[in-house]
Order: structure tokens, then sequence, then C-alpha cells
């Protein structure tokens, strides 16, 4: 028998404004392939594929993985943004690989996770050891904010899908609860990622400085931007998106016993990592009662590592071999 | 190559006040063998293993598990009252098992889903078709709250730990945050078990009584049969619990994307069932902004089978063979 070569995959990573596609051989992703195309410049996620396989001179790939921001429902993947078609037959044919898949990014993000080099992880708050094999849970906050629970058992790995930036957003003070009022005035539902996101962090900042008076209309980037340079209104906004966003990572804490630790992953915890690295966010994280002891020993981590999604999916799709 | 006899397997279900013990030939489920052992007469788990064993002509069990209504952490379980060492050491030496195992007692009705036999199945609420391997949670509403959400790929069932009865109860009406206040006052922390439980319906119905002037000090089922009659207090207790259990499980769908369906267990949730099956149950689970179409494919079952945990750890023994 001779020893068969290192089967090849394609994976792609469907951002808002950007596709990213590369290579992998086995289970590693392999950098060198990685190659970025402007969404806009293309009318469908099929010529975004044709376009990397001529350019890659058409590899022949037995699997294939597409990963979207945005919802995916019976393995069709949608974008607001986007009027692609994202499902497995299109990935398929395109590709012409035997095993497709459409994850949403945080899936990805999470098949990454025991593949993330340490040179790409900032401990934000430490917590106990935990035996191998522990839940893990991946965590994004920028656009949007979603989930996703990384769980392992006889050495297979799920990662499952999740919406749960759209649930209640948990209210424990009076300024929290009347946040939650005007985002339901305005939005209808005040969910977490009203205001846990980037818009989120915008338009926190911009109730905040309507109580005083103010209308700045900051970005995002301009509310850390003028926090970090002392502005009292963009610090209470801010001491208040980290209290309410310890009080969604103990409950989440607390539903998904993630004692493999907590990842977070996009730009705004990138941007909110000073703020999560604080006693404050800690007290708030562990403000559970007499569960306190048990989120205390989940720890925090940040990711930043751009292929990780990539990464994840090269890694998701060997598991499928 | 003879046929290897099919494996035996002893399975255990440790409740508030009694043990009961089993044996499963293969995955299978012996209901003749169910026996019932009050804890109170035993000084600690083996004590009971090993009465059951003695009874039952010691059989030659290959695998065994304990489940318990009670956190397990590290696979060692914990109960309120009961000083009970519940680990693998302690299950294995009494057994003399090979392949041993310690689950809460939601994640052993987890892994009875698809064994349930539809007489032990009511419908509460319509949802859409779901594709095969789709997402189940199990819900457990009785003397505490606790989820269990059931995950399969590739043939390989996860059903995962949880502590969701101590998340923050979520509120969107000022009853609600009055409501959070008196349990936050009372208990140091309003979560949803401080509502959604035995104690939870008691205390939720002398709150509201308390505001009229009255002091039933009605138990559960007293709550339930005094709505049944008109009451007027312990209606509005119930319409109010049904409103948050709606809200929980409104929320609980989006972190966990159950489209295989929603499963309650439970004494109070067999007792609130007739509410549960309700327009108001309904309006208040699918209250969820853009995200309500989604909620509304999702099915809510109530699931009365007395084996089910047995039968669950049944069939989680079998899959670790």
């Amino acid at each position: 028998m001779t020893q068969p070569k290192a089967p090849v995959s394609l994976v792609a990573d469907i951002g808002g404004t950007n596709t990213r596609v590369a290579l992998a051989t086995g289970a590693l992703l392999r950098p060198d392939t990685v190659a970025r195309y402007k969404n806009a410049a293309f009318g469908d996620l099929s010529e975004v594929l044709d376009a990397y396989l001529g350019d890659h001179g058409t590899p022949d790939c037995d699997a294939a993985c597409v990963a979207l921001a945005g919802p995916v429902r019976d393995h069709r993947g949608t974008m607001t943004n986007l009027d692609w078609t994202i499902d497995p037959a299109t990935v398929a044919t395109a590709t012409r690989a035997e095993r497709v898949a459409v994850l949403n990014d945080l899936q990805a993000q999470g098949h990454a996770l025991g593949y993330v080099t340490p040179d790409h992880l900032t401990c934000l708050k430490p917590g106990a050891e935990a035996e191998v094999g522990a839940a893990r849970l991946m965590i994004g906050i920028g656009t949007g904010f979603n989930i996703a629970p990384v769980l392992t058992e006889n050495g297979q790995r799920i990662v499952a899908p999740a919406e749960a930036g759209h649930v209640t957003l948990p209210t424990r003070t009076a300024e929290d609860r009347a946040l939650a009022d005007h985002l339901e005035a305005v939005h209808g539902f005040p969910s977490v990622e009203e205001a846990l996101s980037g818009r989120g962090v915008a338009q926190v900042a911009a109730w905040h400085a309507q109580t005083t008076g103010q209308t700045p209309n900051w970005t995002p980037a301009e509310v850390v931007a003028a926090a970090t340079s002392g502005d009292p209104v963009a610090k209470a906004a801010l001491a208040q998106l980290t209290r309410l966003l310890a009080t969604v990572i103990g409950d989440l804490s607390l539903i998904h016993l993630p004692f493999g630790g907590i990842f977070l992953v996009g730009g705004v915890a990138r941007a909110l990592s000073p703020w999560i690295k604080s006693d404050a966010f800690v007290r708030a994280m562990q403000d559970k009662g007499r569960f306190s002891s048990l989120v205390a020993d989940i720890p925090v981590w940040l990711v930043e590592d751009d292929y990780a999604a990539l990464t994840g999916q090269a890694h998701y799709l060997d598991q499928l071999r």
C-alpha cells in the first residue's frame, strides 16, 4: 500500500467587506495561500471561489468550508448586506469537493481553539486549572454579539451555533434599566447586542451624552479614545458597558460552564480589553450570589489571530475525514 | 467467533428523598429491575449499590452510571441534603464495572431524548419541522431550575452540564423589576431559580399576596389549585410566572437554537403546563424583536416519564462502549 497524499481543503471566511480564501493541507492552514477579495467586486460566492481556484492553479480539493459573519440555518448562511447564495451546493459545485460545510464565523473560531498559538492569547482574568477536555466558550463582540460553545467528548468536538446577542439584556441597576428602556423605545427590544457591539458602544455613549445635554455622535473608537483621555461621559458609558458585559459573561458562564475558558474575539472585545482587565469587571462577573466562586474559576482570554476562523475551518474539515 | 452476550449495566438516579437503581441490557433499561431505596436509610451511595446488587443476584456489570439532582464537577457530584461521596471511584468499587460515569439528572434525561415514547410526550407549543440531528434542549423545573443542551454530530451525542437556574432573572416590565428587587433583597441575587422552581412559585405567590395585604403562605400545589379555582392573587402570580418562564425559554432558544425542540420536565413544569399552553406564553416567548420568527419555529414539549433519567443513563453507557 502506498501512503496517500495529504488531502487538500479550501476554506473561506466571508466578512462584511472582504472574503478571505485559503488552502489547507490536512488540518494545517497554509498562510502563504491566503488571498483577500472585495465582496463588492463579485456577484456571488461562487464567483469568488472560481477566481481563487483560477489564481491558485485549480487545486484538487477533497473538502471545502465557508464561514460567514451571519446566521446559518439548515446549512444555509445569510448576510444582511449581501444577497449571495451561501449553501453547501454552491460550495460543492464551485470547488468540486466531496465534503462541504457552512459555519458561522464564531463556530469557525471555536474550531480553532487549541490551535491558536500563545502569542495570540492574552489572559484578561485568571481562573482555576481545568481538566483536559473541559468546555470552552467563544464570545465575539464586534459588528454584532454572538457566542459558540466548544464541547468535546470521546475525541469528537462539537461547536454549536447560537444567536446569543439577541437575548434580553440583563439589568441589575437603575441605570441599566433606564438604558434598557431607551433601547426598547428605539429598537423595539432591549437585546444584549444593542449595547454590546460596535453600534452598541456608540449608542450607549450617545445615551450618556444626551443626559448631560451633549451630542458628541462618537464612533466606537472615538468613545474609547475619549474615555482613555479622561472624558467623563465616555468614561461613564464604558463603565456601564463593562458592567453589562461582565453580567452577560457571568450568566453565560453558568449556562455553559466553560471551565476550559472564555475566549473573546472581535474589535469591541479588543478595544474594551483594558476595562475587562479590571476589578470592576471581575466583581460584576462574579456577582452571582452563592454561585460566585464557580464563576470565579472561569478564566477569560482575548484572542487576536486574524487567521483563527480559517484555521478552525481547516481543523473542522479534517475532523470530518 | 461466538456472538458476545449483550453487556449489562447498572444505572442509578439519586433524588432528594429516594434513589432508584436498575439494570440495562445493552442500551435498554429493564423496567422489571427498578428498585427504590430511601436515602435516609443509608449512610452512603456505596451502601445503596451494595444493597441493590445483593438483592439482584450480584449481576456482572461492565458499566455503571449514577445521576443526581445536583451539580457535577470534575465527575464528582454534590447534593445539598446528602453528605454521600458520589464519584466514579465509589461507583467502580461498588459495582466492579470498568466504565463508570456520574451525570447530573438533566444530562441523564437529555440522553433519553429520542427514546421517550410518544405517550409520555405532550406538545405545549408547536414549532416548525426540523432536520434530523437538530439540537434539543431539556429544561427541568422542579425543586430547582436547570437545563441540558443535547447536541449530535457524526453520531456522537453530547449532553452538556449547566447551572442555568442561577443566571440573572430577565425582567421586561415594572412588575418583573419589582419582583427582582424583592428576590434580591431576600436572597442577595435575583436568579431565575428564585422565581421558576417549587420554592419560586411559593415565594412569587407570597409576594403577590403581600401587596394585597394577604398572607396565605401557599405551597406550590396550593398556588396552582387557588389559581385554577379563580383566586385573583394566585392568578396574578401564575400570569407573571408564565411570562417570566416564556422570557427565559425565549432567551434560551436564542442561546441554544434547539430547533429539534425544548423538552420540559419536573413537577413545576407539569403543574404550569395549562398556563404554558396559552397565547400569553407564546406571545412572551416570541417577544424578541426581529428574532421572533426564529423563536416561533421552536416547539415546546412536556415530558412525563418517571424512567427517563434511568433510560438516558443506559443509552449514555451504551454509547461509551
